[in-house]
């Protein structure tokens, strides 16, 4: 397998809503129609095993390192950054890596 | 696709040295020869491309959230937890989803 993989996860803050969760989800779910450097973008909800977790993870899939900076810094992804992720924001953990 | 994917991702102390991540990796690529609940484990060290990130990522996939916890649990699994990731574990953040 070769490519770069994206990880991020991220704990919403005390008082963030469903609805608003889910608005995330479905506006990051729009981004590979958007953005063609990105491979696959998996999104999931914590499934609620462990305790401590953080609630929501994004894995994308792009064929290199430069093709993941792309996406990053698309006018898009940013838009659901500042509009949708950072106002319900507690905290963020992320790595890349190759595949 | 189906499946249930676990995702966790570890900062690592102060003074860790790259002898003692490239241990934790080694010891944590051994885990599909000896858990067969285990359908994948990606491992991967941060690539550097943002400031701020986790140090190392771990991707596994699982037929289903009886097939993780069975990993989860298991003693050789268990021991690299342990005897080589809690040594040096600074922050720890994870997310199991299904797919």
């Amino acid at each position: 397998m070769s490519g770069f993989r994206h990880v991020v996860m991220f704990a919403w803050a005390e008082g963030t809503t469903t609805g608003q969760q889910e608005e995330v989800r479905a506006r990051l779910a729009e981004l590979p129609a958007l953005i063609p450097e990105i491979g696959t973008l998996s999104l999931g909800f914590d499934a609620g095993v462990n305790d401590g977790n953080y609630d929501f993870v994004v894995v994308g899939e792009f064929a290199d390192r430069d093709a993941y900076v792309a996406y990053r810094d698309h006018p898009a992804h940013r838009a659901v950054v500042d509009d949708y992720i950072k106002p319900i924001l507690d905290r963020r953990a992320s790595v890349q890596y190759e595949l």
